[in-house]
């Protein structure tokens, strides 16, 4: 990957606060928004979301989800020069007893502090989502397959 | 749907170009992007697209897709209250020669006139998705399960 096109990708995972996630529904895609947070070494992608929202209860019968960060329309731009990576891999939801659930909710909490009343309510969970494979368009017909290491690679 | 709602349904559809797009791919859902415009009813969505991009080629295998039309965050708000649309159909191909083509290509050009070029180009098509159903987040808990009937009528 050339240099403009790593330096692109690294600040779209380190900035993009929300995710468009792809799940299944009875066998249909069904995308919907999740407010997200990385990895800082880029190996895991993290949301809290209600048993409610659809995603969670689609999550539940099928983990295999897609994400994809953005870079948000600014209605000047060729909207196809946008960079963006859609992130295959499966959905897990964090143990609360474990060592991991603290350290990701204070790095959630950093980025989205008024989610913090939602922690002590029973029915939200913190998902994980270790990407498997990517597809990265950093910029018009600039189009990278990404394994999870190629991700790791471009952000340390 | 409250007024308030209604009328944030309206400006996402009217305004918004780009739309998160939800395929299958051997049977993991998949999130790409594509420029779109609405018709001006609410009764079809339009993106043209290569073949070769990755929803072009899932959708010859499984038309069913879904379209998130999202607010964009702007780094300020609760993310969880940008107003989005999940809109799930089909998507297929217009044909060149119907009288539907080229109404819409004008359309989409109007809004996109830098994909001009594209249209000379055989591996592009210009695909309609007919929603059948919807769910709409107004706002965080507004939330609204939408049939294509409901979208035509806030919209008119």
């Amino acid at each position: 990957m050339d240099t403009e096109s790593r330096d692109t990708l690294v600040k779209l995972i380190r900035e993009q606060r929300i995710a468009a996630i792809g799940t299944l529904r009875g066998g249909f895609p069904e995308v919907s928004m999740v407010p997200v947070v990385a990895e800082p070494d880029g190996s895991a992608f993290y949301f809290h979301a209600s048993a409610l929202a659809h995603h969670s209860q689609n999550i539940v019968r099928e983990p295999r989800v897609s994400l994809m960060l953005s870079e948000p329309d600014d209605w000047g731009r060729d909207p196809r020069t946008l960079a963006r990576i859609g992130i295959r891999g499966e959905a897990r939801a964090l143990p609360r007893e474990g060592t991991a659930y603290e350290r990701v909710k204070a790095m959630y909490l950093a980025r989205f502090p008024e989610s913090a009343a939602h922690f002590s309510l029973g029915d939200f969970a913190l998902y994980r989502v270790e990407p498997v494979a990517a597809r990265y368009v950093a910029g018009f017909g600039r189009i990278f397959n990404l394994s999870a290491a190629d991700i790791m690679a471009a952000i340390t």
